[in-house]
């Protein structure tokens, strides 16, 4: 860690423990210099981080103060009822992932696993070796669909799962966030009613706040997932122009549909001529020996579009995902160039680098393992430290386990206490427009165990016990 | 070249000089084999390219046939005044950038200078060493606003300008295309109006058009840049909601706006609080001494949003650009958090990599003095070949050359032909929502100069005086 991190971590510890108040004046430049023996610019930077974090703010000409909000008293005294309902999914969204990227943090809220289970050091090999044969003029010819090498790859992994899919309907996108959204737009117009899934990815949510489409959310059983009969009543009653679902290892449950029901839910939206977004992020992290196929596979009418990325398998922050857009494929590919031209090249040719040489399969299995191993510790510490009657389905891949409470919790006002003690998970109202599931939260465990994850649960075992989260009657 | 784009080019070659016909067989997988002594791998990516060109097209069970369209000759038979008038913007930009990326095509219609003329060894050294180095962690830290490094380096850049650019106003964005969208998004509605420049850059209106907004066209003379009396009559008579236009060295124009017409401009759009997208991606492209000051330097109130890249300066295909956004920096930070999440992180890295310690200084100024004699080459060519009565006024900056032709020529006729002969340039009405400037065409002078390049000019000289592209009267 750099000296202005360490710096940054210390002040956000007075902070958070309540030593530094919401309001307060933080120290001069001269006294911290003199306190700590560090230099102007490393008081600068840990000043900036901490800014960042929005646990200081600056105020013209007189220096920073802790901000409003971030001791931990502060946190307490927040209303409880209006949280939960009032607010705007994005504002509810980005708090909650702020609070889980700060450092110290036991990142249980994490949208992502550890990086540290990546082949980063390979895969930095591999940009390094792509980037220096690259011709320059791929500069040029990648521009529209993508790196042809890598849409050749990706093209063979559908063939290796028994599903031919052309390499001129792969479009290359910044991240799987991107195709999804591009998809979205290609077959949607301003008022348009869109089905998601309930409990789903929030992002669904914001793409369709920020296109000014209506959603209609569709119930997702933990056990048995996307309900069919939920969803034909929806067709019958609603226009519906598109269907954004996660077929495997849902965000936030878990769950994945059994190849009948991704047969009948291809066959169902056929019937209709409604087109699927598939969001297929986490495919590649089955705990079972095979890919669990995507309603892609049951497709033979390019109306499924099919979503992935490597950020959650291979490379995170790379930002090379993809679309496999069917019929769509060329609209979809316009949006593209329309919007951001093309996914970064270095990227893509280093990713097409580690495909073809970096050992992606033998990387991917040692990834699954940890997962797995991982999942054991966390139903474990779950068992072990949660009170009775809190439920929860072990997912057979993927990072992400989903807690429902019996007794009547408020997972905002429990979000906001565990923040408070170093703790951040998702909670349920995060993945519903409605903002229910009160009684939910997501817990990430894409991260090596560790004591503080192992503590971070028992202090959320004590928190479901404590009054200000239960709610009376 | 490699082998199968060898052979692409022999049988593009044979497509556009006619004995190849428009809907003609391609000779079998096995004659191709024999009669070239290539690979069966090498033909199917031969025929890959060149159905990627449009040129041919694959049909199920029966093999390659020559696209319809593709050969001269049906160009030739194509009707003249339906193009220019009511094809779909879109369609028409992506069949010009189409036909320019084509190999074997003199590139005058590219949006690009020559890749060759940027340092991309140094900086393949940048990334690798940037991405060995970078911080697994670094993965989560820099997704919000992007990597700390880089948006440090753009502030400097802007410091030695003599405007002071607060770090955190500024996302770093997939290229400026994005960070022109998200701008645009952030503060317009559909149904909104948006003034944009009249000859201006086509990805203004295409955005426009995605998001279903209204455009209106500000007059831009190719010598005095905007014409402010006509902006300020329509922020008089219409409710504009943001303005879209580029200070410097216009696209397709070149002009520059002068300081004062600048500050005006500013203070134009301030008394009624109209925010302002500035698009400046060639301002580092000065040929004077002087980065010449964009608005954003005349502006204290966070209404001007000032977006750029590094694609025409260093790193085309890396896809970095900012916006630095001002009192909008928050939204347009979580609309790109929404719709893209982040820019690639070993490109920022290598790029802020190389700013620290590449010379782009150095660099900068060998790329403007290659473009400046560039341009030399392209105005003496243009007086030697272009008829009498061609008008063009020299840019001080860029690479983008404005011609307008005295007689009535069709500049799409005239493009359609250039192809054939293997030129491309960019004709006017892909510069204006109503097609208008069809006597205008926007040549490029970023590539080294050649004899393919004289010659092009001449073939250019040749054909306005042809009767096919001289209007009757």
């Amino acid at each position: 860690m750099k000296r202005y991190e360490t710096l940054a971590h210390t002040i956000a510890d007075e902070i958070r423990n309540g030593n530094l108040a919401a309001g307060t004046r933080l120290p001069s430049l001269r006294q911290i210099i003199a306190q700590h023996g560090v230099s102007q610019s490393t008081v600068f930077r840990a000043y900036y981080l901490l800014e960042q974090w929005g646990l200081i703010r600056a105020r013209e000409r007189s220096g920073y103060y802790v901000a409003p909000g971030a001791g931990p008293s502060a946190k307490r005294r927040a209303p409880r009822a209006a949280a939960t309902r009032k607010v705007d999914i994005s504002d509810l969204v980005f708090s909650v992932l702020d609070a889980a990227t700060q450092p110290g943090i036991v990142p249980l809220g994490s949208a992502f696993p550890a990086p540290q289970l990546f082949p980063l050091p390979r895969l930095a090999k591999s940009i390094a070796q792509a980037t220096r044969l690259v011709s320059p003029w791929s500069t040029v010819v990648d521009l529209p669909p993508g790196n042809e090498q890598l849409r050749r790859q990706i093209a063979l992994r559908y063939l290796a799962m028994g599903v031919s899919q052309p390499v001129d309907e792969i479009v290359v996108t910044n991240g799987a966030l991107e195709a999804l959204n591009l998809c979205l737009m290609a077959v949607t117009r301003p008022g348009d009613v869109v089905a998601v899934e309930a409990p789903g990815f929030y992002a669904a949510l914001q793409a369709i706040e920020r296109l000014d489409l209506r959603a209609i959310e569709i119930p997702v059983d933990p056990r048995t997932g996307l309900d069919l009969v939920a969803l034909g009543n929806a067709l019958d009653r609603h226009d519906v122009r598109a269907c954004w679902f996660m077929t495997n290892f849902q965000n936030p449950t878990g769950v994945t549909l059994t190849a009948e029901k991704k047969r009948a839910l291809v066959e169902l939206l056929a019937a209709r001529d409604v087109p699927l977004i598939e969001d297929d992020v986490y495919g590649e992290l089955h705990f079972g020996p095979d890919y669990p196929l995507p309603a892609r596979a049951f497709d033979r009418h390019g109306r499924v579009m099919h979503c992935s990325s490597f950020s959650k398998t291979l490379a995170p922050g790379y930002r090379i995902g993809w679309a496999a857009a069917g019929r769509h494929a060329e609209k979809v590919q316009r949006l593209k160039l329309m919007t951001t031209l093309s996914a970064s090249i270095p990227a893509q040719a280093g990713i097409a680098n580690y495909l073809e040489h970096g050992g992606y399969d033998r990387h991917l299995r040692k990834l699954r393992g940890a997962l797995q191993g991982q999942l054991e510790r966390m139903d474990d510490a779950l068992r072990r430290w949660l009170p009775e009657g809190v439920e929860w389905v072990r997912p057979d891949g993927g990072y992400f386990l989903w807690l429902e409470f019996p007794q009547a919790i408020d997972a905002m006002e429990l979000h906001r206490q565990a923040i408070a003690r170093g703790i951040s998970f998702a909670p349920g109202p995060l993945f519903s427009a409605a903002h229910g599931f009160e009684r939910c939260v997501r817990v990430n465990f894409g991260h090596p165990w560790s004591r503080e994850i192992e503590r971070a649960i028992r202090v959320l075992g004590e928190m479901v016990g404590e009054p200000p989260v239960r709610k009376a009657g």
